[in-house]
């Protein structure tokens, strides 16, 4: 122990300056368990993640113990931490790009310009030629290629044409190749929408392929326009501004505001995505990172503030990668208190949640937003929101939402939206088509649901462990890279199933995961195909089994004894459905199959997609039969 | 003077440590004049404008003076340039949002603690409420705007709805006012060729309006693939990558590549686009700027490094705004004998240059790329390119191209290309379409360039100033924001003509510009309903004429007696148009119309369009008529 710890303060500067006290103290710092998605974990080893260095190794000792290794000993766990591969205590390694400091204060990326294996100096790749020595670029893109596929990062894309007339099938290379696509962000299947095909269509003939140029530039005109109105009109905000992607508008938007509010303080959910991390670290403020979803651990961290201190609290709806679903009447509350602003990210509720689509916020307060009362709601309650045409709206970009001045201090500053070219006007109209949709007409998101739920209740069924959550995402977990990858091609190659396995560094080592997600269009015939494959591949595979995860003690919510059952966001009134689900109930049906999946199969399966409206037709049939019996 | 310098030395950490002698030195740095985008102006300037305090000071004031103050006398000149506006020495102030630093080592954004008018402490927003004294958000917010309308940078935008049917026409708000515009990026009008609306119209058809996903995730097609096939095959590299933009694309890559390479130095052209400079920031890598288009500078720089560390040398092959072409094939010579790579940004130039529109590096070995015979040429030295599809291509998206290892290890690695919805399957099938297009026909760049002379000739003719250059951009040199916004303002409302006039800070203070973009759409008539109208309003708001910014001695190269002319890229040969214009030059022709518009007007204005296949017919004409004469 003593030269590995020797041999780390040689090397690293934090080490170097740490004592032995403040480095125990860190390893006890948090509960030394890992949450859904990494959340709480040990002090030290969220800043050893977060080391370009030791994250790295890490990661690849993690990798070629396959995940599965036991916890050491105790004492060696304290002492010895930076160089286990522990699994449970795997972390989200968002700084192994980011250079992210927990609570430290901002710089750049570590650039060690010591040599060591995960990071050789200049020198490791020089090659001599006519004018002396130089620098190898060739072998360092190598050598970079080599650890992705040292610690099975490496990521193989799969050629996915999804077919809007077939509607969730794609085909592969060759247009013979079909495929049920389980796992795109078209949650609703707007990108066939004929609404939305209609309007860029139309768009297409009258205005052409291009913007021609940047919004300043020849490239603002009516489809901007009438997009942010739209988006205003949804989150019930003064403006909005649209981006090129949503990551471009969560980068661009927080590092635009750190860096120009004076000061600036930004708190973020440890489990925040990419584009958010990026968008921080860009603006140089001061990060201080709070525990996933954890409303305490934020209030210990404002409260310690000076209370004049600008401060964003910054997190997201639903968190794509696990389903869970942010405090965010907590955090408003809390932004109150201590004076900051909230950053709500809602990429992946836009659409999904509330009476018009417009997220988790506006589904918080059902009712006042369908009768169009939004003040004083919790939606009403955000500073910014930001969010994607590009997943439940089927189309591509992303925007802000927010005050009139918010939006025109950002539309005025920030690099990222003022020099790039506008989207082009069929992809506007297309998107604002979809919103608009989606606005009035609320059965996909009400589909989706049910086709979740009935999801999770067959792999429930079937001692399948589904990661619980009270969103859309349907996480099945693994726990290890390679069978995850495994699967994931035997789903592709023996079944026509794609499903892409989640493997590092999306989520840590050992949580690695199928993540599934259902649409309006996977009916009865798609969910009952994916089920079966999944329970072959699992015995095939030998994957551990929810009840597996239960003999060892539960894992991240699978197989947790003690652990309260989630509900839904969507409760059974919101859906339409709670007669339909309390008579089933009350029926000697099959209790072993679920309520949702009795539900949908008693309508006809070509009627699935009008399953909402009939559900109260079955709920009224139920009771008569009831009745007359 | 002293009391200036005292002040300074006291909020200012840069004035404190420097000594007098080192200010001295450094205002003698480099020629004290500015060069046509304000490449060459001394280093304590450029270090002055990219303080986020003095930068904003400076733009107030010369704002203030109109861009017109005369010099200060010399000794005050030497002494404090800090706390003049002189206009002749402005320079772009990319640092402005990016706290870019000359040859300093890299750093967060400065945040200055002391309060000063430009930048107050979050004291100064503060709002007592219910919980105490916060910080008041919505005014700083208004502060922030306030200095944007104040040094004139605030920016409105025109509703400009491009016509696909009616090219280059547009309509604004509402379809009955028609504008012609002159200014949008959509260089060769494929934003509405038959061909690329065609494969947009399909595509959406077959495979609907998004991609549905990342690249990892579902996002991964036919599309993607075949557009990376097509970009690479134009730039006869291994690979290419397609980004949401060449924004992302040049962030991503050199923020990839930056904090990546050990101990990475790049070397930035002065002028380098703001995506460029945002990306070496975020590199955190050592940056070091040479003087733009400088090779003796920039050979300087280079000889200093170390010859075994990784370098970068960033630069644009076309600037937008002012049309200067970067010196590639020395560029090329210099990485080579320093050991550094070279990365081209061809994002003005892809589809304008060269045989099969692959930009200015392609073109300066035309006869070697059109027969195919690409190995050893200046564009087989890049290392990397990057380039758009929102431009000449028409639609929208950016790219690199490259080395199979060098575009996998970005692939793998840059969170901006692996954290973001992949582009519409129809954009990248209207992009591709667009590319192929241009590689087999390069009849629209020969118009284009045609159409760019015989502007540049009436201009001329017209003692109209346009600012010197070999590319295809037109900028007339206003000198004044307030003047270049009305003569926009003018051109919009009293001629029905859209050019979006060019304000600080996207060129330096007093270089305010209209900057003009032909397209092979632009024929005869609305050559000279511009020309006309520019004249009137020239005349109207008195605005310096050629004429009399000679009579001052020449400025950024309109007026400059001594300069020599500068030729354009595309020669008559390349052209086609060799044998006519020496025929039209020898005839005893009207002197003063220029022989491009004289050659244009030879032909039918409705067959305008097939101009460059009948020119060579009006040089037979010419010849047989000068035989039979």
């Amino acid at each position: 122990m003593d030269s590995v710890l020797r041999q780390s303060k040689a090397v690293c500067p934090f080490m170097k300056k740490a004592t032995a006290s403040s480095l125990r103290a860190m390893t006890t710092a948090a509960r030394p368990a890992a949450s859904p998605c990494g959340g709480a974990i040990s002090k030290l080893q969220v800043l050893a993640h977060r080391c370009p260095v030791m994250g790295k190794a890490m990661a690849v000792q993690s990798a070629r113990t396959g995940g599965r290794t036991s916890a050491a000993p105790a004492s060696f766990v304290h002492k010895a931490k930076l160089h286990t591969g522990r699994p449970r205590e795997a972390q989200a390694v968002e700084g192994v790009f980011t250079g992210q400091k927990a609570g430290l204060p901002p710089h750049p990326p570590v650039k060690p310009t010591i040599a060591t294996p995960a990071n050789p100096s200049p020198a490791a790749y020089t090659v001599s030629g006519n004018f002396g020595t130089k620098f190898n670029y060739e072998k360092f893109y190598e050598n970079e290629l080599e650890k992705k596929h040292k610690d099975k990062s490496y990521r193989y894309f799969n050629n996915i044409n999804r077919l809007a007339k077939d509607f969730p099938r794609a085909h592969m290379a060759t247009k013979e190749e079909k495929v049920a696509v389980w796992c795109a962000n078209d949650y609703l299947g707007m990108g066939r929408n004929k609404r939305v095909l209609e309007a860029m269509h139309t768009t297409l003939d009258e205005y052409g392929a291009g913007a021609g140029g940047t919004r300043n530039i020849s490239g603002h005109n009516k489809h901007a326009v009438e997009l942010e109105n739209s988006l205003a009109k949804l989150h019930a905000t003064d403006a909005a501004l649209v981006f090129s992607s949503c990551y471009v508008a969560n980068d661009a938007t927080l590092a635009t505001l750190g860096s120009k509010l004076p000061d600036c303080v930004i708190l973020s959910d440890s489990l925040n995505h990419a584009s958010m991390i990026q968008g921080i670290r860009h603006s140089g403020a001061k990060k201080i990172i709070f525990k996933h979803n954890d409303v305490e651990d934020l209030e210990k961290k404002l409260a310690a503030l000076p209370l004049h201190v600008p401060k964003i609290i910054a997190f997201e709806s639903v968190y794509s990668m696990c389903g869970s679903i942010g405090p965010i009447e907590k955090f408003c509350d809390l932004a109150e208190k201590y004076g900051a602003i909230t950053f709500n990210d809602e990429v992946h509720a836009v659409g999904m949640y509330g009476p018009h689509g417009a997220g988790v916020a506006e589904h918080l307060d059902w009712e006042a937003h369908q009768r169009g009362e939004t003040k004083g709601t919790i939606a009403d309650r955000i500073d910014i929101y930001s969010g994607t045409l590009g997943k439940a709206y089927g189309c591509v970009g992303g925007y802000i939402a927010g005050s009139a001045k918010l939006v025109d201090t950002i539309r005025s500053l920030a690099p990222g939206f003022i020099f790039t070219t506008t989207l082009p006007p069929a992809v506007m109209a297309g998107a604002r088509a979809a919103i608009e949709y989606q606005m009035s007409y609320d059965g996909d998101r009400r589909l989706q649901q049910l086709h979740t739920r009935a999801v999770k209740e067959a792999l429930a069924d079937r001692d399948i462990p589904v990661i619980p959550n009270p969103s859309h995402i349907i996480p099945i977990l693994v726990g290890n890279a390679e069978l995850a990858k495994k699967a994931s091609d035997k789903l592709l190659n023996d079944h026509q199933i794609y499903v892409q396995s989640i493997n590092y560094p999306t989520v840590p080592v050992g949580q690695e995961r199928l993540r599934i997600t259902p649409t309006p269009g996977h009916t009865k015939q798609f969910r009952d195909h994916l089920v079966a494959a999944l329970d072959s591949i699992w015995t095939e595979l030998g994957i551990k089994r929810t009840s597996d995860w239960a003999a060892e003690g539960g894992f991240i919510g699978v197989g947790e004894a003690e652990a309260e059952p989630v509900a839904p966001l969507w409760t059974d009134e919101q859906l339409g459905i709670a007669d339909a689900v309390a008579e089933l109930r009350a029926q000697a049906s099959d209790k072993k199959k679920g309520v949702i999946n009795q539900l949908l199969e008693s309508v006809a399966i070509e009627q699935e997609r009008e399953a909402l409206n009939a559900a109260q037709e079955v709920a009224d049939a139920a009771k008569a039969a009831a009745a007359s019996a």
